[in-house]
């Protein structure tokens, strides 16, 4: 009984099976690429041939039509039992298309007819091979408040500011930068400027540098006098940190992927360590070690948690479908998608926190031998750390924002 | 949005509905109940009449044809949240013909027409308002190994031996007794005997005082030479503690809804709680104590926890009603049913531990009025703790029958 | 090898002898009192007769001179093994010399000889036998902002309000009674006044009835109209809620003997519990249950627990008494005092969360046993749960608290 | 108020000056040691100029005098600060000449000259400079069961197996490696041998690569034929896995300067990021991340977990130092010294646990930064990963060690 997160869909099991076998493929280089902390162009390669990368666009432009978050989460859940790196970067591309998807499902049934179109551009631009981030991170603030600032320039507006933590860069080919411009009165408004790879006045580092997910390509992305043309520049003239329907589906589309790698990072530390407990003895019984007490006591504890995790993941997922994909735009109002993400947020806190505690223990099982650079747990153990620092909430924010919803009081943060 | 568990089927659909009914009119003296420790024979009188109590009958039985765990585990949920003692009274006969039917399922693809026909009249039976309940738990044993002892009788069997926790036991009209039978060479078999109220030999006594679930009536039962009928004793001969998928499914489906019912204590806890504290002030600002971040903190905590124990829930009685009552009967063996009760058991530690967290938030954001025994949550703080109590599997056990399972090795605990 | 907190001083020898010996008689009618909600009247007078009741009275006025938190929490540990309401009343009286004489010591260095004079005084009359305590807790504020309000009259002041959770108030002959008065300007100051016990407009309530501590008499006091001689009435001028090196040491004094309290509950669980799977069997095997891996497993996680809570006990009793007894009184600076408190509230959230979680495995162990009414577990359950709603803090204030201190910030709660 | 352990003794004084000396000079190549995996060389060096490494050696032969593993734990937390992989090396040696006196002590009181001269030789020479190791740990088998073989060779005894985890080996002169000899009946005896660094047929290599503690020096070190004369070899004839007061007290002894190097670890986290959130702003505010609550709440939990570190750190070492520096020799039984371990695996069980913990959520409280290579916190977090790794026991089997204990049985693992 394979009790992981399963596809419910047809394009799900496609995007399942072509997730297994990157992972396999990936799984063979993912000590070398942590060791160096190099991008693995060659997993992203064959993910694009394979069709993997597209799989979130729509058929008539290409992709496989996966159009679930629970099915994308079963995928990258998948992937990461790989290699970890490789599933947050991929979730960073493929939670875009989706994202694009239910936008234009809004704007058709708000009667924005031109919005629709042009997303349909986008998608089809997509679907032709185009890799999407979304390059929002910068320090010093939240996702909520870029300091990068656009300013108006003849033709379009030039970008000044520095990115980092941009998860993909050294493959992508399409920037969505967050960015703010401001206003006469002092105040700021909200911007997103799409930049493509090439841009003059864009640098991407290759300084990414971390404690684990070190083939993710996270570097720092510096705009300095970048030009983007209007056509590329979109504000709706929102104040600068507004939260809407729009800020909170891209929070849950954006975590919930996530939350499937750190999902799969766990398994595969479960699935050796309780290989390695069966087989390995211990003097002076010289029996398997499965059969001590406290080696069940804490498998145990793994499979409670990763129990939890999974059921998480599946509810989770299945209310952003049920609300963002399936649900009546007209009643997807801004309480309604603070709800949802208040479920993503609490399967975050718990997804996570247990993700991390499960990988934690297989390296107790493991006795020393986990410790060791030539094991991969360590690896594990360092990938899986990345989850709660990741935007938002990490723990530092979750518990308020979640409070104040529970509550009925607005979730600005103090 | 309500994030508690919705039924997915017509008749759960009517289930939940009257769940909901019984528990707003239960509410009202449960208190009452609790302090005295009487059975609410008026709230099983109104569950009768409204057909609740043959809601998991077969419609042509009379019932109302509610046939998956998910469905009574949502209502169970609700029913608690008026009294814990009458959910857990209650699961203790609704889930009786729902093991029928899944019983005579497999009867009938197994070939075994003659017990599905015994089992179409036992369901008749309980289909004209016979309540029903499991008479198991001894004290000094599991309940894999009833002490309590059938000798062969002229025409039948005798049953002497005391059973305990019989809940439900002051309005059931039907018990199901396990017991054991001595053989020739000394060993057991296992055996087990219907037992019609009012049999001579049985005393049920009237001695139920605990901690919490004071009005479940789970008294002793006493058997002091009870005779039963050739037709009312079951063995098939199996050693005494013999495990079988029979006993997995019987598991399963006496835990889910009782998870439930924990989760419909927690859940009331809760609301009690926020509506205390958007509403409670506090010099000197005399502000709302909801606005308070540790407030906030505790708040996000009990919400984390119920969004962990909804999930699990979820996903579990998906998981049994998927492989006992639609998966193929061929394929229920017993390697996959201890995965089932693996799942399950999982869901079991997780959901009563979070439920009595969540309680206890609840209690402590309360101030010390909650602690007050005219505050509910007393009551409830009580009651809930009854959880991880019940068999099988507590805390004491639970960890490694899931990690002998998680390994591969024979779940038979030490 | 006895690992509960053991005395330093000649006078703690004594005291924790008597509260062995005190604990013995209390245990036996523990399960009435606790029952039927009765104070403990026999049991005061037994700890009047024998010394025990002055025993932080300083020897000269006839107490036994025990002035040390470490020896005073170690007796208390001692005296709640037999009743903890017994020991959390006793503790209200018992730190009220103790603070006395931190109190003159620190107005002698300070060369206040009137204040020293007045406390000796004070001090002769509690060594005589009055039994004293704070009359502090009110609804709907915290301990800092009073809402009773004493306003001037002829020759003192009258006082009115009420007071909630007066631990120990059947038996108290003075109330030291925590009141606000208002200024002309619309502000308060904060004042103390000494009431005893019959005076007139004091009406001590006997409402006390409660989930857990049923035998402490944590009854209302309410004031109406009760006129205090302006002898009795002591004001600094603070304004009200004005923090202070006083204040901090109440609260440290006040809380590190409570924690000994529910660090007797805790112990007393275990006693009992191990005993109980020493010699408790099962079948199919009828060995004792200690031989259980799960077993052991729960009850190493109790002795993990009480290893901690002993610690921090031990430390923290020994920082305050460090500080605050031998301390140069100059370097008693709020700053430090807070720090002393920051070290008392890791203990008191540490201590109280091990507590009841040390008690609910008892519990758990127990089987089902425990939680019949018939066993002390339950009340044991019940007691130990009072912990975290004493004041300051309670959790959901003591992180802000410690949080702040830790960061160098004002410590007042938003 | 300097809550972290203090030294009692003079000596102990002088060993935290040092000590706080040492990490100061170390924590400057940290970062390199632990990229590159180098030995840091240099450190020990200064630290055997110092006295540091001789602090443990009796002054008559030489050292500090220290006598207290109070002082030692004290000592190496301060140390640990700096740099955690020369905090355990350290420990690995000063714990040498500790458990030697106290040998010494108790060979002298049970009337063994000849043992207790021997011991003089000994310190002698430890205090001449020499460093020691215990080479012990092998793959496959635990401490009292080493697979290391001694078989009888003309004038003394040949050694073969091989050893992990050598801890310090890059540096140690004299190595006390366990091993067992074959008697004729099939069984063997426990034994132990001296070997000089540089004798024929000892291999160290230099093959140490681990997640952290990676200045550490932890290689295997094998023995092939290596030949020990009768004079460096010392069997008791004791059965092999023979339990015993000299393994305990070397077990409690072992085990509580490393606690203090995993708290000292904890505690450096704690000010890094206690510093960083004082100074960091956050758009829009751009107030310090301090003012936020989510940042107090993490912060409190931190200095829970440490005051709870260090409150079991000081209680333990003062049991050890109580029992085997100061008790009675006679009443140094095997019961009495279970008791001892029992204390000092509740503290090592919620040490390690907390002090991985505390890193943890100083991560989180980072932000993202602490993630990236370029901040100590990642190392602090793979650092203090080793510490529930360290044996005995880790978490696999501390449970059945605490709990058989406690129930009074033989506290033999399964």
């Amino acid at each position: 009984m394979d009790l992981r997160l399963q596809p419910r869909t047809a394009a799900g099991k496609r995007f399942v099976e072509l997730a297994d076998t990157h992972a396999a493929a990936a799984a063979v280089r993912s000590a070398e690429h942590d060791r160096v902390g190099t991008f693995p162009f060659e997993a992203f390669e064959a993910m694009k041939q394979s069709g993997f990368m597209t799989a979130t666009v729509p058929e008539q432009f290409g992709g496989l039509g996966l159009n679930s978050t629970h099915d994308l989460t079963a995928g990258l859940c998948r992937l990461a039992g790989g290699d970890g790196s490789i599933a947050i970067a991929a979730n960073m591309h493929l939670v875009f298309p989706l994202i694009m998807r239910w936008l234009q499902r809004f704007s058709k049934e708000g009667g924005d007819a031109d919005m629709a179109e042009q997303l349909d551009g986008l998608l089809a631009v997509l679907g032709g091979g185009t890799i999407a981030m979304g390059n929002n991170t910068e320090p010093g603030t939240d996702l909520a408040h870029p300091l990068l600032e656009a300013t108006k320039a003849d033709g379009g507006w030039t970008l000044n500011g520095r990115k980092i933590f941009g998860t993909l860069s050294p493959i992508a080919d399409l920037f969505l930068v967050s960015c703010r411009t401001a206003r006469d009165d002092g105040t700021y408004a909200s911007g997103n400027a799409f930049v493509f790879r090439g841009s003059e006045g864009q640098e991407i580092r290759d300084n990414w540098d971390a404690l684990g997910m070190r083939a993710s390509g996270s570097n720092d992305v510096v705009y300095k006098d970048c030009f983007v043309p209007e056509s590329l520049f979109f504000t709706q003239g929102d104040d600068w940190g507004t939260d809407g329907p729009l800020t909170q589906v891209i929070i849950t589309a954006g975590n919930i992927g996530l939350l499937g790698a750190f999902c799969g990072i766990a398994e595969a530390a479960r699935e050796q360590v309780v290989e390695m407990v069966k087989t390995r003895t211990k003097a002076p019984s010289d029996r398997p070690i499965a059969e001590r007490h406290g080696i069940q006591h804490l498998v145990a504890e793994i499979d409670v948690d990763l129990a939890t995790i999974r059921a998480l993941l599946e509810r989770t997922s299945t209310v952003i479908d049920e609300v963002v994909r399936d649900g009546p735009t007209t009643e997807a109002t801004l309480d309604l998608l603070h709800e949802v993400n208040h479920q993503c947020q609490c399967a975050k806190l718990v997804a996570n926190r247990k993700a991390i505690d499960s990988v934690a223990r297989a390296l107790t099982l493991s006795g020393g031998f986990g410790y060791m650079t030539a094991s991969p747990l360590g690896r594990l153990y360092r990938d899986v750390r990345a989850g709660p620092l990741m935007q938002p909430y990490s723990p530092n924010e979750a518990h308020e924002f979640i409070g104040r919803i529970s509550l009925g009081l607005d979730p600005e943060l103090s």
